[in-house]
């Protein structure tokens, strides 16, 4: 009964920081005690009864030796500023720090790493990534026995929401953008979402948790979804795939190669029928086989479920290090430029005059391009150009970009061409 | 370097014990040496290097306190006997434990985790419920934050082999069990799988974590799939649905009630396409929404990579106790005798005369048991009845049951009467 409790600082009280609140508040968290606020507006009303509870402007505050507070929890983001002043501050005073701030992370992770080994505290930070999924936990600790071969995932729940609501309407992406945008579910400025940076941040940590890479952004060969017109998911459904951005690690330690992307996903895949805001993880390892994990990405319960099960964890005892690996042993990832061994959808507007489709195959086939599947469609009403989609076999990208350089130089004949992997599992 | 490494004995190499024994020989799991293995056949050849390795046949010898041993790994299976002796005796003795059988724990769990705290020792038992699925970690660890409202599995890989596979082939359930017995998918002796007792263990178990409730398997309402029939898999498929066999826990604490048996689960369900031996489960919780966790449910790379995961933690010095709540402190959860409120599947045949669909619609009817969908189908050659299967509207349990009773005294009329819920979500 007089066991001392673990006292909680929380910086932010938005939509995630206020649940989290309400929960230790409650006392859902045996032996954890809310002792200190950081807001922006003292004056806002959040629904809490926070008498108990000193409440304060300056996040740096809490990171002060002399305050009493054991462990902060940073729910402010950004990748610089107070939010790392803070937590960096925390763990110079001993205190052990719980964070859903993944672009932080994904900078910092190896500073912080060091910080917390040096100071001997735990950063907790399975709300960084995929929300309410306990991906973190599973690769560091219940997977601790195997090693992974390959990770693929759907980890951006904006870009899974646009092309998952393209598909289910038909409707362009700058409407269904904007209908997100409406909804909370991309920001005024979505390009951090739709231009994959969210999800290649993601990918980085979980890399470094399966792989002992270091975190490493430009590691990662990237790509948005702004290029993925009506016509592409048209023709995706009509090729049996949906298109997803897929974060995908695969290989093993300094050879992991990392790819963020659009790829048409073949109903067999397992993350082809992952709709919505969802997240989903695939993680293929010896000796466990195939795990997959789906759950909410993003959203106030979701993080919040995550930060608690990680001030829980601090709170008995079984914090963890950051990586599995100490710091100093974690390796570069390979360079961005790998190249994807995978079939490939090629789509194509070309000029509605005779030879044109032959000029293309035959470029195609020149370069070892060879096509499994091949949709025509009649142009719509005031079109010149007929547009073309293609599945090929399972070829080198090299090939494919290749060939793609020769069609862009028939100019007049083909335009607005655009490649995506195709994967099946 | 000179750090004390965890010693593990662990008492039988079979296809887990091989792999489990494989990987700490290799040094997967830094800290951690096989010192002890005790096995049947001292002179089968097992494929490994045990040449550093103390061999044995007695198991009870591996709880001697003055082994050195600091790890016990029980692969021996048995939900009594030698097995529970050398738990308890290893716990006794002051060393951890960690095992992947189910029966003993659904069994003994109560007298194991007082054992186990009193000697404050780790009972690991992550691979007893859903092979390589982490799905102990995640109900105890990462949503440590959150209140369980409901846990839905496909938790035993023979029932949902002989499922699937009937619905592919169109084959009866002998024949499928018997190709599952081929497969080594299903015992010799297979009641203990298809009678679902074996998901029941295992519910009771997940249920003690996320309820609180005492693992006692006379409080889950049971069944197993030896009724279902080819004519079901086939109404199932018409309807748009497929059967499993289901987990069911719902509530809260002392009113959580437990059920498992077969169901008809419509496309919407998230349960509805795991196929062959795969295991998974859905967790409902708040705030964190809905996670669904899926893997490879048994076989000797899965299991192996649960027992590894608590190795690690224990020899990492996370080891937790049995269970989130103190012994003392679990609850009886509701009887097993509990009434779903859910849609039903009914199936019948009927004398091929004037009057029986109507004779068993009205009594439907005057049960207040409304039709949603109905098919009847032409009799086989030879058959003098006729196959009716219906879908109700969403109906209390004991409504259905009664009109069962009354259709079943339309003797001569009615017989063959299968009553199975339909799940949605």
């Amino acid at each position: 009964m007089s066991e001392a409790k673990l006292r909680i600082g929380i910086a932010g009280l938005g939509t995630v920081g206020k649940q989290v609140a309400h929960a230790i508040l409650s006392g859902t968290l045996p032996g954890v005690i809310l002792t200190h606020v950081v807001i922006r507006d003292i004056s806002k009303d959040r629904g809490l009864d926070l008498s108990s509870v000193s409440i304060g402007t300056d996040p740096l505050a809490l990171a002060d030796p002399d305050n009493g507070i054991d462990l902060i929890v940073e729910l402010m983001g950004g990748e610089d500023g107070e939010a790392l002043d803070l937590v960096k501050g925390a763990l110079n005073s001993g205190k052990s720090v719980v964070t859903a701030n993944k672009a932080m992370l994904a900078r910092h992770a190896m500073e912080l790493a060091t910080l917390a080994d040096n100071n001997k505290q735990s950063l907790g930070f399975e709300a960084a990534v995929a929300g309410g999924i306990p991906i973190i936990k599973t690769i560091r600790e219940a997977l601790a026995g195997n090693k992974v071969t390959r990770l693929s995932g759907i980890l951006n729940g904006t870009c899974n929401f646009i092309l998952s609501q393209m598909t289910d309407t038909g409707a362009a992406f700058d409407d269904v953008l904007k209908r997100a945008q409406d909804l909370g579910y991309a920001e005024a400025d979505p390009s951090f979402d739709i231009g994959g940076i969210d999800a290649a941040q993601k990918l980085t940590l979980l890399a470094s948790l399966a792989y002992g890479v270091k975190p490493d952004l430009s590691a990662v060969s990237l790509r948005g979804i702004t290029e993925i017109t009506a016509r592409d998911i048209s023709a995706a459904t009509d090729f049996k795939c949906s298109i997803r951005l897929v974060a995908l690690a695969e290989g093993a330690g300094g050879a992991t190669s990392l790819w963020v992307g659009p790829a048409l996903l073949r109903r067999s895949h397992p993350l082809s029928q992952i709709n919505g805001v969802t997240n989903a993880v695939v993680i293929s390892a010896e000796p466990v086989g195939e795990l997959i994990l789906q759950g909410p990405g993003a959203g106030g319960g979701a993080t919040a479920s995550a930060v608690l099960g990680d001030i829980a964890d601090i709170a008995g005892g079984y914090g963890r290090p950051l990586f599995v690996h100490p710091v100093s042993d974690l390796v570069d990832a390979q360079s961005a430029n790998q190249k994807l061994e995978s079939a490939w959808y090629l789509r194509f507007l070309l000029a509605d005059t005779a030879g044109s489709m032959a000029s293309v195959t035959q470029i195609l086939a020149k370069n070892g391009v060879s096509i499994e599947e091949a949709i025509q469609r009649a142009p719509s009403d005031g079109e010149t150009h007929l547009p073309v989609v293609f599945i090929t076999h399972k070829t080198d990208e090299s090939a494919v970009q290749k060939a793609i350089l020769e069609v862009k130089e028939l100019s007049g004949i083909a335009a607005d061409v655009l490649c995506l992997p195709v994967f099946a599992d």
